[in-house]
């Protein structure tokens, strides 16, 4: 499948699957003949409960979800669950946070508000996931960001505790790209707006034994507990946000690739993207990537000119060659490439392609 | 202008105007040129920064909001707001309420939380505002609910505080229904899904004065200081609901009625449905609103058949005649018709018309 459309490399919002955006479009006055828009639909008609529900039920067929998580759909942002969690999970007691890159530090800094917080390890500049951790055995539990969308930085396996303190895992920028081992997680949250859909709608993935746990000063509207109990419908939630959602996982169902279909062609597919482009960084004396092989992201590489001073130019003919929003995150500077489930191998292809050219001229 | 679709009573997710739905759908693949859908769009770049300024500048020009007002544009809901306001603003201390319906009675429990909360007036069963208030002057703040959804009760007039205590306004659900005497008010709040766009969206105007008074407990995404400090861009906004709401607020600058335009057409075709169908109500002895005509809600309109074994008849005939998600909420019983913004004079006539067929056939 070709696209007239550019390569649109934005780290979320991020692009989105075409056909999901001309379903979105097609249905825009007129949901499935209700009369409505899916924004103009009352939460609690049939017709959102049906779309809910399906979004719902995708999703924990696509992750392999247990019976035993509750999967929650809420609003506030990934950012918002950095106090959303420690408010429902401390208990006001310990939390001990693995810091990999800047999500881990923000939610390490947020989550003092309401906990005795421990860096458990840190990768400071090292571009390498520590493997020596410090963790305590009374904690609450303990955070990982399992991608780092602005460091590129990836957990390949999840940490299997010993101590028994529930694992929780910061899942925004790489949700729906590969299988999650639920047998090490206890909860699991992420923001829509990279693999998922619009900006607005948060996941929640919570073990049933975490529930009830939350510190009084938690708003209601924000107590998993209070949000399971009522089927995502406490507050009324962002609904064209799942509209949306609901479609990318159909999507992904759907999708087939390497002789694999659904969750499993998107990984293939996700791996394949990012061997293709760190191979082409790896093999150029003109570009870096500074992260360590064994922990690089397939869904954000950052990567570096040699020559910082052809950054502008490099963006501007990337620009004009259809390749959008490559400028790397400004505490990182350089590039940075997101190529997320809805990028085509075809996207990856179009800009090593750029790249190659452009190192040819300017090398 | 006439629709072939249904009308759509809804309370919220409501009706759009169906221009700006035409329009969405238009610019779905492709904003201005971009090659990007708005949902697509780094939050960061300057095609999201074009509209969410349009947006604001919009939205103050068509409140005349004054410059000592910051307008915040926010993830969390209006329930979540329940709590956001008390944490934002009540310092710990005292929080008086004024209860007139159900969204003031559940954000005075919310408040509670956080803050000395005491009821300064309850309107109970009278479907009438109580003008006995019991405040106190050293109350961080007052908090009204100006249009309460449920019980179709509406402040025509804001209260003159005249202990110089901040008054803290819901609104909700008739926000850019008519215009805010911002000389009254410390602060406002509103959850975008009835009069502005999608669910997921939350507008808070704010006085500069009240910002930085935050309990430490306060998540920094909800913190209006840091969200005013960066533009409501310190966590990612809800990108596409902020460009549904801008397209919104385009349509409300260019309406013309009665010889007016913009804010004030809007009003005076909201005051004209209004009547028309309290009218239709009052005029009958088969249907009953309660409200007292001071306070009766231009926005949402409940009302009981006499006879109550008809309600199935007639939500089943009105769903048939084209006039949809008429059922009253479920603490109410009976009807409910939101007549919001982008609910056309025609829908109103087509209400009223069904409404004395009806009576003559089953009355």
């Amino acid at each position: 499948m070709t696209s007239s459309r550019p390569f649109n490399f934005a780290p979320g919002p991020a692009t989105l699957p075409e056909p999901v955006l001309r379903q979105v479009a097609a249905e825009m006055l007129d949901w499935h003949g209700s009369g409505m828009s899916v924004m103009e639909m009352s939460h609690r008609g049939k017709e959102f409960g049906s779309i809910l529900e399906a979004a719902e039920r995708d999703l924990r067929e696509l992750l392999a979800v247990p019976a035993n998580v509750r999967i929650l759909f809420m609003q506030g942002g990934g950012l918002g669950e950095n106090a959303i969690v420690p408010m429902n999970l401390s208990r006001g007691g310990k939390v001990d946070v693995v810091v990999t890159g800047s999500w881990s530090r923000k939610s390490a800094a947020e989550a003092r508000r309401y906990a005795d917080v421990q860096i458990a390890a840190d990768i400071g500049k090292s571009h390498k996931i520590p493997t020596d951790w410090a963790l305590r055995d009374d904690a609450a539990y303990v955070h990982v960001c399992t991608n780092e969308t602005i460091d590129g930085v990836e957990f390949h396996e999840l940490p299997q505790l010993a101590n028994g303190v529930p694992l929780v895992i910061d899942v925004s920028s790489h949700v729906l790209s590969r299988p999650i081992d639920w047998s090490r997680v206890g909860l699991a949250f992420g923001g829509a707006q990279k693999n998922i859909g619009p900006a607005g709608m948060t996941m929640v993935f919570v073990r049933d034994d975490l529930l009830g746990r939350a510190l009084n000063i938690c708003p209601s509207a924000f107590n998993y507990e209070t949000v399971a109990a009522n089927q995502s419908m406490f507050n009324t939630p962002p609904t064209f946000a799942i509209y949306v959602a609901g479609l990318v996982f159909q999507w992904i169902k759907g999708l087939e690739y390497g002789g694999k279909q659904g969750l499993a062609a998107i990984e293939q597919r996700n791996i394949d993207k990012a061997a293709l482009l760190y191979g082409a960084l790896d093999a150029s004396g003109f570009y870096e990537n500074r992260v360590d092989p064994s922990c690089r992201s397939r869904m954000n590489v950052p990567f570096l000119l040699k020559d910082e001073k052809l950054n502008d130019t490099f963006l501007a003919e990337a620009k004009a060659a259809g390749l959008l929003s490559l400028k790397g995150h400004k505490s990182v500077g350089g590039m940075r490439a997101s190529i997320y489930n809805a990028m085509p191998l075809e996207g990856v292809q179009a800009l090593v392609g750029f790249m190659q050219d452009f190192e040819a001229r300017h090398g």
